[in-house]
């Protein structure tokens, strides 16, 4: 994983506009001198042996020495059949938690201030199972599998998460009201764990009443740990709350240090290639990674040189307001971050 | 159904506020001269023979013969066992279909102005099944059930909701992405249906994008149909986004014009018995339960009166930011509705 002091990473650009904002990080990353290797791949579904959807060996090998990818947009798959690259990622490297920190930014306004919560999301199983049946003409049946050892383990992850970044409640996300076997397993096991975490504070409530409370008040909320669905929409609900995808950083974390960090918005494809996208969403999601690889010190001056650029409103790009090119942004956060040697 | 032209309703007041703000519909709807007659029962769930969990039957009859419920908060239950009476309510009548406007208020300030729209929650089925499975020790499974029949006839209703109500489109929210059977089958019934409505705009989206696209601009969205969970927790969004369940009216439709109209708000039983509560959402249920009954003069009246007296803001409730009491602030409203003649 390191060669000559450098840590290694696998970077998927992705369709669209991924290629111009993944150059965007990388050159950022050199301003900052950030102890960073690229290792570029591409991933496109192939059919292994089987049929079996797979991805390309080249970047699993890739992900499997590094351990560590940073990945653009994916096209959404048009052919049918085809799967969600996104799923099968997920799914290949057990990135068994989706972590997005939801931060109001000054300098870019929207009808909430002061939020600040992370949402922990079960990313392996839930509705997201893929099992479902007809059972008669008429009639189909998703199955919703909830088990211990996954709820454990993302309960655990949204505790230690809690810890280790000086945040002090963890809310569970449920319908155990409605599903009481399922959702009453996942917040069994939320209310276990909770126990060997005392020093941070643990609420339950329902996820209807989640979506309510957010819109009147986003400020009452800290981490928030749910199941697999619950946590697709919620996040997308809390990155709404500060500007929306295009400034929303994400991590999927597996066991042993395994992770990709992405930007969750589209590929945007009518202005790919006319250098005009905002890189700032897989900027934050490399500053996520700085921080998971240990690289407090570069993560910092790059997380402030983005925010402070985004408050000064002079140099942005067309969707946060502005009139600037993503290489201006892009020179900009340059430009902050090399001030600060 | 008639006597001396009167129609009957059955009264519900349910626990903690409910019998205060019921008494201040009652109190409004004789100012109105609304041609109502209230018979009044409770509901408690009772068990019936094999164990089975009903209601009442005096609540049961009065039902069958009126047709149409005005239902305040019921009390969640307590007792393990214990069914949810909301939920035994929509299946003993078959109310399939919840309807939710949710629309601004001047004099109520949120963040948004401008929401209009309704949400149309199918009621029956979906992750509501009640279907549960231990499949071996530490993995479990609900079941969600999606059929042809309930997915066309809540596609049918909101089309007919749409047209009926001079709005102009609607969104069938979904994640067929994920479920493909499942929400495939809901949307594919969906788009089946919109075929018939050429004069109404059909569109789709995911779930995610709607939570997200509805906190950045709620004003795009008009009529939104979605299965039974996606319902849940929708609704309760959009009613956060205009001031809450405290203002936000609610129906449960079934076949034949069986309906039930409600607040769906809590019981507040620490401010039970104050002259405190905020009658408004039962109001304005009991509003859509006239324009149900083809009453829309005096629904109109009434509404107008309740609008008024909030955007006047003079005589409140304390949680609309006033000073009044319940009585004070439902004696503002008869005023209004009496000096209408
Ligand atoms: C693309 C899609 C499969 C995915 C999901 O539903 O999980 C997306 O919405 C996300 O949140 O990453
Ligand atoms: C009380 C509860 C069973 C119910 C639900 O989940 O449907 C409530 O949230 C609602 O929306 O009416």
């Amino acid at each position: 994983n390191f060669t000559r002091g450098l840590q290694t990473v696998t970077l998927i650009p992705g369709d669209g506009i991924g290629p111009e904002i993944s150059s965007a990080v990388v050159k950022i990353f050199e301003a900052a001198k950030a102890p960073i290797q690229w290792e570029e791949r591409n991933v496109t579904a192939i059919k292994g042996p089987g049929g079996k959807w797979m991805i390309p060996p080249e970047a699993k090998e890739s992900m499997d020495k590094s351990k560590i990818g940073l990945k653009g947009p994916l096209k959404t798959p048009i052919a049918a059949g085809h799967p969600s690259m996104n799923l099968l990622l997920r799914k290949t490297f057990d990135l068994y938690a989706n972590v997005r920190p939801c931060v109001s930014m000054e300098g870019y306004k929207t009808p909430y201030t002061d939020v600040n919560l992370v949402t922990i999301r079960e990313n392996t199983e839930g509705e997201y199972s893929g099992i479902e049946h007809l059972i008669v003409d008429g009639v189909v049946q998703s199955i919703k599998l909830i088990t211990e050892d996954a709820s454990r383990r993302i309960a655990e992850y949204a505790f230690e998460y809690a810890r280790n970044n000086q945040r002090t409640s963890v809310t569970a996300v449920h319908k155990a009201n409605i599903m009481r076997m399922s959702d009453g397993l996942f917040l069994r096991k939320c209310r276990e764990v909770a126990e060997n975490f005392k020093d941070i504070k643990f609420t339950e409530m329902y996820l209807d009443t989640v979506c309510l409370n957010m819109v009147q008040d986003p400020t009452q909320f800290d981490v928030l740990v749910m199941p697999n669905l619950y946590g697709d929409i919620l996040s997308d609900l809390c990155a709404g709350l500060i500007g929306g995808l295009g400034v929303t950083p994400s991590g999927n974390i597996g066991a042993n240090g395994v992770a990709i960090f992405e930007s969750v918005h589209g590929t945007a494809p009518d202005i790919a290639g006319l250098d005009m996208a905002n890189p700032t969403a897989l900027l934050l999601s490399a500053v996520m990674m700085l921080r998971h690889m240990g690289l407090h010190g570069h993560a910092q001056k790059i997380e402030t040189a983005c925010f402070e650029t985004i408050r000064d409103r002079k140099v942005l790009t067309k969707d946060l307001g502005g009139n600037s090119k993503c290489s201006e942004f892009t020179g900009e956060i340059c430009r902050r971050v090399q001030d600060m040697d």
